[in-house]
């Protein structure tokens, strides 16, 4: 079949929206039809060239909602009609990863994924004959995408797909890193570095647990507001300040320190104060922002020893087709918000002023609707 | 009242065994009778000039057993007679860190003791008139010395001073970080950086609880015999090994990481190898080596993104008066050995003696006996 898509052919040019070939699903796997995705930073970190495993000619977008249209053969969790989130971070229930219970980080198909293909080897998208590469294993800058089953995430159908997409990755992300990372328990302190899409999904779900105070750290005064409306109680910027200067104000309106804090902006430099701003005793940093290729994150060991702990979080800690489902469920009995986060709705073909917008830091999230 | 001490005139001397002059207990404060200590690296550390924070003329040592022999206004926890361990970590179980149930790193009295002083901040300790300073709270290099209540714990009278004044520092910092900071379970993989004490202590810890392998890293092939002694399924010797070969090792030994490393070096870059050694997802590495001043460690954050997780340690994340006693319990019963650990026992008149031994490498613990 065809399928219309945005194609990065190289980095560091825009998109092109061409008709692509797509084959059917194969065994396992299931053929949908995408209704909304949202654009991610880690899709603008690919698309311009940072990711050294980065990929090309693809089909980028990971965070996406849609319709299942056809299975492949001994396909039993999904039918077609079924609504569906892709997930980049599979769960297969099987393998090791799976089977300990203590982490999401599915093995199943990490090799072919992290190619550019699906398990089999080979790619569903081509071009003029030639193969064009899946990315995280979703490409939902694509109307129509091949997905293996375990990669699938069905959720009820009263969902709107426009907002629904931003479960796929940010959302969970955000919210995930607090409910299963952290733990944040009610009346804990909390600190949020960045206040993007995604450290406004960390305010969000630390408002739904109960956190006690909720401290937004930003050098954008403008993002204030933003904080304020998904739950943060104080406003710290940052802009111009120390690290240890820093590293103060949180202690002081913390009363010693952050139960635990989120970097939610990338730089490992930022990380470190996400680190040492924490209770002597307990506090716990986790890492959630993608850094640049080759910078690490440094501190003195006595932080470790006098009880601070480093963690990260990927795709918030969630398994993607057991925990996507509720946090669609949290969404639609409204305890956690996504519409005023979705600032700008694009057609396919105006995708590349998505990334413009990201790039200008104008909106929180922008969503292609099919 | 006289005591017999080895006194830190000054870092880098050997210690002088002289007659101080000290006060008896105040209000909340206990005189102590040290029958036995052990020499730490800790004390050599101080003595060597390489803690900044470190104070001469002081009584070092901090590794004791003894018997209470006077108490002073209003200490109802202990009695003339009773068999107690001092404690560098207190445990008020009054604090903020005390009531969180989160840390056992009491602060009630932590100002003082950083600055050499008794909590009302004065020394007991002088000589010709001038104060000396308390060290880490204990100062058991001398032969009678006056602590806090809340700085001593209370053990079973049966206990052999000789052998479980090590509970009061090394047997503690091992096996606590294996109990307390790390809780392995039974089964999991433990690997072990440095198999001087510390590290013997993690490895018998490991066993103790039924953990799956248990691998000993070290450059020196005559610790294998040592990790042998104490459980250790597994020795890898890394000298010459780069930081990947090392972690390569690790990784096939585990069948894909460490679900718990632990480092007993005080190198950063030991740290880090610590770190990466870890099984992606859940591995958690715990830093119990003091690392040399102004040092830092480091990572990329995608090792803590994919599920890795840094900690540390300090007295093995035990409450001194809580999980001390319990400690010498599992000593008694055979749960854990100390005996073969002692390798040298001294008068206080040897005492440099022991840290002669300590430099070369030639003791895993020297007691001085009084
Ligand atoms: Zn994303
Ligand atoms: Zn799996
Ligand atoms: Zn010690
Ligand atoms: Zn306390």
């Amino acid at each position: 079949m065809k399928t219309r898509a945005a194609v990065a052919f190289e980095a560091k040019q825009p998109l092109e929206i061409v008709d692509l070939d797509l084959e059917g699903p194969k065994a396992g796997e299931v053929l949908i039809e995408i209704m909304a995705t949202g654009i991610c930073h880690t899709d603008a970190y690919t698309l311009d060239g940072l990711d050294s495993e980065g990929l090309f000619p693809s089909v980028l977008g990971h965070e996406g909602a849609g319709i299942v249209r056809e299975v492949g053969a001994g396909v039993t969790s999904v039918a077609p009609g079924d609504h569906v989130i892709p997930l980049y971070t599979p769960e297969c229930r099987q393998c090791k990863s799976c089977l300990s219970g203590k982490t999401n980080l599915c093995t199943a198909i990490r090799a072919t994924q992290g190619k550019g293909l699906m398990p089999d080897g080979t790619t569903r998208f081509s071009y003029k004959g030639r193969p064009i590469f899946h990315y995280m294993g979703c490409s939902t800058f694509s109307n129509f995408t091949v997905l293996p089953e375990i990669a699938v995430a069905k959720i009820r159908e009263d969902a709107p797909f426009k907002t629904s997409c931003y479960i796929g990755c940010g959302v969970t992300t955000g919210v995930g890193a607090v409910v299963n990372t952290a733990r944040v328990q009610a009346g804990e302190n909390v600190v949020v570095f960045g206040l993007g899409g995604i450290g406004l999904n960390v305010i969000q779900g630390a408002k739904m647990v109960g956190a006690g105070r909720i401290i937004g750290v930003d050098i954008n005064p403008d993002r204030e507001a933003w904080g304020r409306k998904f739950g943060m109680t104080h406003f710290l910027n940052s802009k111009g300040l120390s690290r240890e200067e820093t590293i103060a104000k949180v202690i002081e309106l913390t009363d010693g320190g952050a139960d635990y804090s989120f970097d939610a902006t990338g730089n490992t430099e930022v990380m470190r104060t996400a680190l040492e701003c924490c209770h002597r005793g307990w506090g716990e940093s986790i890492v959630i922002g993608v850094a640049e290729a080759g910078k690490e994150i440094a501190t003195r060991p006595f932080q470790l020893v006098t009880g601070r702990v480093w963690k990260g979080t990927a795709f918030g800690g969630a398994r993607g087709r057991t925990d996507v489902p509720k946090i669609v469920d949290w969404y639609m009995n409204g305890r956690i918000e996504i519409d005023p986060m979705i600032t700008h709705v694009l057609s396919l073909d105006e995708i590349n002023k998505g990334f413009d917008l990201m790039h200008a830091g104008e909106s929180i999230r922008s969503v292609v609707v099919y």
